[in-house]
Order: structure tokens, then sequence, then C-alpha cells
């Protein structure tokens, strides 16, 4: 039984976009909600404080930042004569602060490795229909906002889309806390550029070089943090070695683990009914507190893996324009071997290989539309720089992981 | 067997200072270790978190941080022509990298609750031996300096003392991720006006007025943030839980904790040539999954005070300037009994008293000496506006926590 | 006749407050008008850019974001359940973008020298009424707030108090420009911070420790910025030139000025009907291009002067606590004439004393008061840190300047 | 004669890059002379706060940053093992100090109307020469860098090239004042990312996203402030009435003006021997001051000119990417004569037409060479996402600006 809290904290500091202010009862009454108070144990970034230590920021406080850029753009998008009325305000800024609820730890990296059978858009969804039922229906429109289902249409762009509130927040959240300062976006003055046509999220014409900009930062991001090497090698490091927990839990071997964890690992499916409350018990805390007792699991590819990990003894990663050669695959796989004497199904989890890819933007699937004289323009065809090839060249990367030791 | 690193990171991004270059390659492998790792895994300032989300950074960061402001310190004294060879340099350095390293989870809070024999100066200094004992000797004038027994005292002032390179640090660092801006000091021009004389650190007096909104600075952190009611609130609670858990295994009940966390809550003493091996496995997950997992136990106040915690309904803290009424006290004792069907011996669990306080400054056991024309005065002497009572009149408050329910 | 700018710019970029938005359509006409713009061609702190030299800000600018926070404030205020209509919003914003419209050149220095007969505040309520003529009367609550005449005295606080959005505006962004980062203040914080009881501008409570830093942070900007010791140094030697070309002129001496400034050199006192029009021509472009050109001129000590100020050769400025001794000001002027060649008259202009004073805070003619639990207190009752005697002693420093190079 | 200062400032505070130390005694004796005082009265943007009220930063102070970056740079390429010995780091140093030197009042604009035979770049080199003379010699190597006649060729690309000091200074000096936050670029990272191979100045590899958002930063920063339709109108307005001023005095009228401003309206060309002399008198001041006067003036146009420019009542501007069709131009002319009663060669001052362009780079004349495991590449082979066609693509914008109340 939740107390009620009478004295409702209203405000709260956010190092990113200043005071914060909760406008909606029932916005403040989800926060406090176990479900919502479960993403303060979650890191947004999983494991990329290996190479950034400031990126310890919580999926808890990214949601409540996109949660307050909403607001901006509803004053900005009503003060254009939209007419937005106080209900869709608040449902759009639920759909918003519930938009990622059903993340995991190290959701990025871990998601079909834990939870197999649900995504975490699917998951999102359970849970907002959870709170839906618990708070009465209250939380109607907003799930018909997130499903793209209210008459609105530009409401649900707001919350999923090329510009949505979700990526204003993370990319700007995500560079304060890194570090990588050219990462930061103009938020607000992207915010104060959009507008609406014909039920279409739009950006005017004057907003042109900032949202060219807003791609090209993106793409930093991209490249500088998101799919960092070291990250993307340590990233590997925490599935392989959950993989073989998983692996040794199937042939049988005992293992230590949260409750939480334990289920998931030796369960493949969770029933609908409990897959929320057994999910809801599940955060970072689990995984590191597991992956430090493993360390002294007497499987020695369990406990190599686990200590590496803690100590931050990340294996090498190669990264390259064109596919991994099979012939040098092999070659250090044999090495491997040799090297810590280890049986051939051993040795598949010290080397692992795979592609990972980034496009700035693809008018395809997800257009910018920009408004000029009256009219609509595709980001393609109103930017004097970008053109529809470079913007949409998808860069592809391959690459290669195994112990420094190795060699 | 710690592999080595050849080709060695030596910038770290922090949105605080910006980029960080590690100087000493001594320095960079210390910070490989496993016992400095392990800082990553300890959130600077416990449970701030749940008042201020964005207060997730960690004792790792600070602890370069700190180590940052020591090579700027250090390249300021040598221009104003005071000598520091390469070899003190380097030592100063690792002793600020290191000087907190013996912190536990929570420490602030649990500091004498987890590990009752040894206090974290002790075990910084247990550390920082057994490093030395590792690397060969090479910490042996860092420790010196740690310890103030190096010939050259001001090194040791620079590590430890009322304008340590340690608060200059945590200040801004704690107020940059709060977002209490209002927190932020001047880290950089304080650095600039340090000096050295009779091997006394001191600041030249055009430094004054930014120590003395240095010193206002740090007061409103702690009243803003470090004893904030809330907080207080949280860490009590916390504290209380870990309590009833020790009390549990005292009267023979079974319960599930990490095998770190475990080992601790059974014994009152660790020797002293297994404990830091012990104490290093421990950090902030072993506690929030232990207590997450004790959300399930079958004795109702470990189970309600666990759930508390992890959802965040925190007791209701009344904060005043007088000792909390004995009357008043017992009139909530007697609420609590019959509001939950609480024994006596169970209701103390959910009722405690305590006292906080702060003073700005102390010219007795920390003096901040003002060079003007040659001559050193006490800060109190040399401020028009300070004067020795005022700065030194310490503020206590008394606080009473119980459930909000039962009013 | 001024045209009428159909397609109004209502968002004007601001460095220290983001973006600003115009939002009544009276302001930007009043914005537009030529007496407004001149306030483009005089700095907000004069001659301040001799020593830090980003302080190249204007009165424009200033009084832009004062009316920025203005309407913050307001925002606060009603959201706290105090009524302010929208022409209440509407005239206070007009009182405190006008409240300093009166200012000229340099007008910290040369307030009394140039146009002896009015002061600024007078010239500011003259400005007001001239524009409530052009403006048919709608002027007219402006202008009662900004005299006090107004039945909510809060809205004048407002405008003219010790929490004023003036100071609040020009503290951060004097601070923002010189880069003395440690005036910094949380504007924003304090505003969220007001409150009003019986017609009285307060502070809640929890905002003591915001405004015990505002008053340090104001205190270091005094000492710092606006009573440096060389921005005086310069400020005194523009208020002598002046006073050389002026006693030239009375001893019938030809000189080159611009027409609007020769007026005032010219004439004691000017008529009301014809002092604004002429005023309105005056910015700091007169007084740079004519003390430029006197560089030039015959007299060899207005020569010299103007040529000391544009090219930075000040005179020494001594500071000291006590009065300067009557016997050292004797010998300096002795060595002036003979170091000089210089007439005892022509040696006053050398050499000048003068007194400078700050106290943080008077409870006297300037409250603060205190919300607590319904309560109102003065913030040195409030206050755990300040009584009335620190805070309200007066800081006084005696000087004494005269060219370096007679030493 | 200059007298000497002994007690020489060192530190001064800049809010772009913090403290800024002044290291060469030399420096700061040119940072004294009159010479380099004279960019202390000369607005980096001209007439751009006009549009961005922040932007009234100086000449001045962009040279000192651009010197401070200097430094870095220096630290940088040192640290990376190649030698730069003292006496070129005071040369480079000084050459980067005064390579704007030559700079006028509202250079940008005027360059070409007041002294219109030299150049600014012919006027740096002479003011250069002439500092050299007076300090016997001393600036030899500095004009030599300057000239890129010295043998080390990086330093001169150091001072002028796609990637120099002045660039990495004025694009972010320029975005924080006028407060268009997202032309911040990341100096600090690009600098750290220098290098230098085969006596070129070339960017780390993992640089090149610094660089490519550098590049679109820069581009904003030419669409949104450089080239902004309204500065570039107010430019036109002030460019228009010199030209007035000249074609009167041309004509035989007398006209008032400063008389620095005074001799070059009735000079086509100043003799060598003292150009420097008469343009060092020159500054803003003049030609504000000047213009402020001829709204007195009797010629009509000149007067209604100089009015709109003191009052903001900019001509509307029209801009496109096809030139303005001559018809439509024709309509304009005839309208301007009817309106205004004006003959058609008054009119000719109120109808301007005219081109713009920008383009982001071209590998042409400026190459940024990109150092990838050892080997050299332009950076539109080295870019994923810019190639040679999309980065040169030089935009051209046509404008024709008129009075607004013409239509």
């Amino acid at each position: 039984m939740r107390s009620i809290n009478i004295n409702k904290r209203k405000i709260i500091n956010d190092p990113v976009h200043g005071f914060i202010t909760i406008k909606h009862e029932l916005v403040f009454d989800l926060m406090e909600h176990s479900y919502f108070q479960r993403l303060r144990r979650i890191c947004q970034l999983g494991l990329t404080y290996l190479v950034y230590p400031g990126a310890v920021h919580t999926r808890f406080h990214h949601a409540i930042g996109a949660m307050h850029l909403m607001s901006m753009a509803i004053d900005v998008i009503r003060s254009k004569g939209h007419s937005i009325t106080d209900e869709e305000a608040e449902a759009v800024n639920i759909a918003i602060l519930l938009h990622d609820i059903g993340h995991g730890p190290y959701s990025h990296t871990l998601e079909h490795d834990i939870v197999s059978a649900y995504d975490h858009e699917t998951l999102s969804l359970m849970y907002m229909q959870a709170l839906n039922r618990e708070f009465d229906g209250r939380l109607d429109m907003a799930i018909d906002i997130f499903r793209g289902k209210y008459h609105k249409g530009f409401l649900h762009q707001l919350v999923s889309s090329q510009l949505d509130m979700d990526r204003l927040d993370y990319l700007r959240r995500d560079s304060f806390f890194t570090g990588v300062s050219e990462g930061v976006i103009g938020s607000e003055r992207i915010i104060k550029m959009l507008n609406v046509v014909d039920d279409q999220l739009v950006v005017d014409a004057k907003g042109i070089y900032s949202i060219e900009k807003f791609l090209i930062a993106r793409r930093l991001m991209y490249w500088q943090v998101y799919l960092h090497k070291t990250v993307l090698s340590a990233e590997k490091l925490l599935e392989i070695t959950l993989q073989r927990a998983k692996d040794l839990i199937k042939s049988g071997k005992e293992l230590n683990a949260s409750d939480a964890l334990l289920w998931f690992l030796t369960h493949d499916k969770t029933p609908e009914d409990e897959v929320l409350e057994r999910f809801n018990k599940l955060d970072d805390s689990d995984i590191m507190s597991s992956v430090k007792a493993w360390v002294k699991h007497d499987d020695r590819v369990l406990s190599d893996l686990s200590d590496r990990l803690m100590n931050r003894r990340l294996f090498r990663i190669e990264l390259q324009k064109n596919p991994i050669d099979p012939a040098y695959i092999e070659e250090i796989r044999k090495r491997i071997e040799n090297r810590f004497g280890l049986s051939s199904s051993e040795a598949a989890y010290y080397l692992y290989t795979g592609e990972t890819s980034n496009a700035a933007y693809s008018s395809m699937d997800e257009k910018i539309n920009i408004l000029k004289h009256g009219k609509l323009y595709d980001l393609t065809e109103a930017s004097d720089m970008f053109d529809q090839a470079t913007l949409s060249h998808n860069v592809i990367k391959y690459y290669l992981c195994y112990p420094k030791d190795v060699m």
C-alpha cells in the first residue's frame, strides 16, 4: 500500500535543464510508483562509464528531462495557434515519461539476452497498461498517443519521431554527462522552431541550420560515444559473460545470482501475468553483484570473463570498414586456444565479430519536414548542404574482439 | 596477473574540468588496479540521488578530478618560485588520487555499520601500503605526504586541509551533478591564488573575496545538499535497515545477501590480513541488491523497511533548533505501536532522533592563512566581513524521523 | 515619422538568459523608440573594460534582461496564488524596461559633470512622461509603479528594492561579461523563492542560503569589479579630463567636441523643454571621439590627460583603510609640480583623493523579508550566519591617484 | 613617451576562455602600445549588435583570445614531440596577436570605403613593421611567420589557415557573445588533436568528427550571424551613408565629422608615411558620432539615411537563390522616386542589390589534412560523410534592399 504524499515535491533540480516543475498531479503519482522508481537503478548508457566516467546518469533522470522538454514544446506549439487541451498536455507528458519504462538493465546490450520473449517496447506498453488499470483508466489517452492511435498525430510525433523529445533530451543529457561537449544540441532552439502543419510536426525554415547541426551532433555522439570501440568491447564482454552463465546453467551447473536475475537466466519464457512483477525487481545492481560473485566461480571461463569485466581488463577491439578476413579470425582463434589452453568451445567465448552501423538520416522511414513559405519540404530538399545520398549514407564498421594478451 | 596495457589511454573527459591528462605512468597503473576500479561502483553522495537525481557521480571520478586540480596547483606554486621536484609532483598526485580509497558503499552512512573495526582513513592507508608492496616501494613518498610525515608540509596541506584539492573538487563536482548551481566554487581562481610561505599553504591577499565566497558556497552545499532533510531521512532508513538485518542474524535468522556483504554482517571483526580482499569486493550494488531481496523476507520489519527504501517511501523528518521534546517522542512511539501493531522493540526501528551540525569555519583546527604585504593573517583577521565569532558559530539542528502514515 | 514595423521581431538572443520573448506589443514599440535605442550606445559599466575587456555590454541589453526576469517573477508570484492582471504585468514590464533610461554616457562617473542640473532618476522619469504623451497615456500605470504610487506596492519593489529585477540582472550580466564567474548569482533560484505577503515582496524560508550567497556575491562584485582600483583610477581620469575641458571653455578657450557634448560643456543648465532632445543625442561615442580629438589640443594638460586615457596610461592609485596623510599628499603634489614643470593650479589635475565604501546590507533602508512558517523576519534575524552588525558594517577605503612616472 | 609599467598585469579575465596568462614581456609591451589599444574601440562584428545585442565584443579581446589558443596549441604540438623553441613560441604568439591590427572601424563593411588605398592585410603588415622598428627588430621572426617566410611552415598555418587560431577563437567568441550557442565549436578539443607531419599542420584521425562539427558550426554561424539578412541590410545602409557623405564632399558641400574621419573622406590616397598615424586615430566612435551629427545635416538624403541608422529603421532586405529580376528592381525604383519625391540620382541611395556566398570548405585553396595510420588524407577523403562536392558547394544568395515604407 503506497501512502499518500500530501506535501508533494513539485520542483526537481536538473543540471541539464535547470529547475523542472512537475505540473500534473497524476504525473507526480506515476513518478512515485515503484515501476518508475526502478529506473533510478538503471544507467542510461550502460557500461559507457568505463570510457566516460561521468556517464552514470539514469533512465529515471532522462525520462523526467524528456517530459520537461515536452512541456516546453507544448507551450511553443500552443503559442503558434495550435490547440492542445490540458488533458492532451497531461497525456502527452505521461506518454513521454513512460516511453522507455520497459527498459531493463544494460538494455542496449542485454535486451535479448535476459528477457528474450519481450522487447522493451512491448514491456513499456505492458507497464503503461498495468498502471492504467491501477489508476482507473486515467492513462487511456496517453496510451493512445504512445501507440499512434490518437487522432492528433503530431502528439505521437512529439513522443516518437526523428525530432521527438526523447532524442532532444538524451543527446543533450548524454553529451552533458560524458563531457563530450561537442555533442551538445540546441534542444531549446529546435523546440522554439517546432510547428504543426496538417497534423504533422514540422520545423520552421529558419531552424534549418539548427537541424543540420543536430544531425551532425547526433552523428558525432554515435561514433564518439554510443558506438565507441571500447564501449562496444565492454558491452560484448558483458553479453558473452551472461551467455556463459546461461550455458552453464543449461549444462546443469549451479550459479550464484540474485533471485530476480536467476529467474530470467533459468526461464526462457516468463508467463505474461508475472513478467512485470519479476522484471520490476531487476536492475543494474543485479547484474553487477552477480558478475562480481562469479569471479569466484569454479568455471574458469565464467570466472575469468567476470574478473575482466569488474577490473576493466577489456578485450582489444579492431574496427574496420571491410569485413574481417576469416583467415585472420582463424589465426586469432588458434592463438587463444594455445595461449590459454582452452578447448575450441571454450575459446568461442573469447573471440567475437560483428558489425555496427549508423546513418545520419533516412528520409525513408523518418522524415524531417521543413516549413518554408507555407510549403513542406523534406530536409534534404530544403538544405543547401545535405543531399539525400550524403545524409542517408549508411556507414558500416566491422569489428573483432579478443583478449589483448593473446598477441 | 594484470596484463600490461601498452597503448595507455592518457586523456579522460570530465564534464566538470574538461580534458584531464594523466601525466605519470605510475598514476595510470594505479588507476587500473582493481582497488581503484572498485571506486567506480561507489556513489560519491550515497543516497543523495533520491533528492537530486543527477547526483550519481562516483568516488572514482572525484578522485581523478582532485588529482587534476593537484596538477594545476603544482603548476601555480612552481610558477611563484617554489621548488617541487618531479618526484614530489608524482607523489602528491598519488596521495590525492588514493586519499579516499578506503571508502566503502554509502560510506557517509554505513561507515561504522558495516566494517566497524576500521574507519575509512585507516582503510585508505592500508590500501596504499598494500599497493606500495605491489609496486615495489614506489609509493613511499606518497604515503609520507599523506600521513603528514614528509618534510615539505605544504604538500600534505594540498592533500588534506581547509583548502585541499579534495574539497575544491568535491564541492564543485557535487554542485555540478546535483544542479545546485549556487554551490559552484571558483576552484580555478582559488588555485591561482595559492602560495607557500614558511612551508605553509597560504592564499594571496587578493583572493580573499574568493575565499569568503568559497566558505559561503560550502555552507550552502551543507544545508542544501549534504544535510538536506530528505537525504538525512533516507540515510537513516538505510542505516536502520542494515541494523535490523544484523539483529536478525544475531538472533539466528537466515538472510539473503551477497557473499561480500554477508561476511561483514556476520563478522564484527575481520582479521587484518584479509580485510582488504573482502572489503574490495564490496560496493553499492551489494547493498542495493541485498535490500531489494529483503523486500521478500518474512520478517515484516525488515521487509517493510526495505520496501520503503526501494520505493522511496521515506520517513517524515522534523528538523528544529532545539532538542526534540521527549514527551512528543513518546507520543509518536505510542502511535507507531498502535498504528502498525508492533511490539515496543520492533517499533524502535521506526523512530529515531539525532542531531546534525555545521560551522562555516573554525580557526582552531583548520586555519586559512592569508598573505598580505608579506605577512600572514588568519582569514578572520584579514576579512572585513567575517569575524571569528560569526564564522565559527556552530549551527546545530535536531531531528526526529518516523513514518508519514502514523500521523 | 517612425515607420510601422509589421513583421515584429519577437525573440531576442541573450547569452546570459537564453531566448528572450517580447510578449507585449507596446513594449516592443517602446524598445524601437530612439529614446531606448540610444541605450545601445552606452556601456553598462563605463570604463571597466579597461580592466575586464569583455565588459562592453550595454544598458540596452541590461534593460531587456531585467524585463525578462520580471516576466519570470510575475509567473512565479502568480503561481503562488497572488493576482497580477495582464495590464499590471505589462506596466511593470515597462517600468523595469525604462527604469534606467535617463542614464547618460559613463553615467556612474560623469552623471554630475555633464548634465549637472538633472540626476538620472529625474531624467528617467522625464523620458517616461514624454513617451507617455507620445503613446497617449498608455504608460500611466507603469509610471505609477515606477514612482511607488500604485496601490500594489510589491510591484514597485520588483522594480526597485534590495531584490529588484534590476539587480538580479546586472549582477549576473556583469559577472558574465567580465568573466568574474564567482560573482554569478542564482537569479533563477531567487526568483523561484519570491512571494508576496501583506503587499510586501518576501523570500520563502528555504531561499535563505541563496540570499546569503547573493549578498556575498554582490560584495565580491563590488570589490572585484565596481570598485576595482584600476577602474576607479580610470574613472577619475575621465572625470578630471572633462573638468579640464570645462575649465578651459570657461576661461575662453576653443575646444573641439561633438555638438551634443559641446552644448552640455558650455551650458550649466538646459531648459527643461529641450533637455531630453539634447540629452538623447549624447552617448559614449561623443565622449570617446572628443577625448581623442583633445589629444591634439594645444593645452598641454588637456592633451596629456586625454592621451593617457586613450592609451591606458592610467594614474597609480593607492587604496587604504585610513584617510591619506595630508603631508604625503603635499609631498606628491610637490613632486608633480617639479617633475612636470606645472603650475600649482595645473598640478591639481594630476592628484586627487577620495573615498569609496560598501556595506553588504543595511536593514535600515532596504530590508529583505524572509517568510518562515507564515511569519516575516528580517534577513539578519532569520540567518544563522549573518547578524545585523556584520552585514551592515560599512567598509570605507580611501584612495589617492597620481601619475606613476612621478615616483 | 610611453611610461614603463613596472608592475605588469599578467592575467586577464576572459569570459570565453577563463584566465589568460600573458607569458612574454614583449607581448605585454605590444599590448600596451597605442596601436594595439585602438582595437579596444573597434567592435569585432560591426553592426551585428543591431540583431544580437550581446555582440559588442572588440577586436582587442579577440586578438588576446587567439593568442591564448596559440599558447595551448604550442603546448600540444610540443607534447607530441615536435620542437618549438621559446623564441619561436614568442614570435608566433606575436604574429597571431597582431594578425588583424590593420582592421579599421566596421572593417567588414567599410574596408574599401574609408581607406581605399590599403587593404587590412597590408595595414597589418605596416603596423608590424612600424612596431618592429620601435622595438629594435625584435619582431623579425614574428613578421616572417606572418608572411609565411619562416622555414617552419606549420607556424604560419597556426596563424593563417583553415584551422588557424584566429578562426578557432572568433567562431567560439562570436557564438558566445551573440548567444547563438549552436555555433560553439570545440576549440579545446580540436587543438588537442593538432599535430605536425612534414612541416604541415594536421589533425589526428580521431579528431575527424570534431572537424566535421567545426565546419557545420562555422556554416551555421555564417548564415545565422555573419550573413544574417538584417545585419547585411544594416551594413549596406552604413556603406551607402558613407558614400553619400563622400559624394556631398566631392560636390563641394560642407560636412561635420571627426578630424580623423574627415581626412579619409576627403583624401583618396594617404601618403604611406602618414597613413598609420592617421589611421590609428580612427575607430568606431568616429563613425557613430559623425553619423549622429549628420542626422541634422541639411542634405535630406544624408540626414534621412543617418537617422535610419541611429534609430534602427533599417531597409527591408529580400534574399533569394536566383538573381533579382531587373523588372522588379525597376518597379521598386519607381516607387521610391514617387513615394519620397526623389530624383533618380537620389533614389539610387535607397535601393541596392548584391550577392553573398559561402562554402563550407574548399580543398582547393585550404586543405584540412587528416593523419590516419601515419598517412595524410584530405578531409573529404577521410570523412564518411562529407564529400568534395557537398562541402565545396558554394551557396550564393542574391539580395535587394529598399525602405520598408515604400511598399
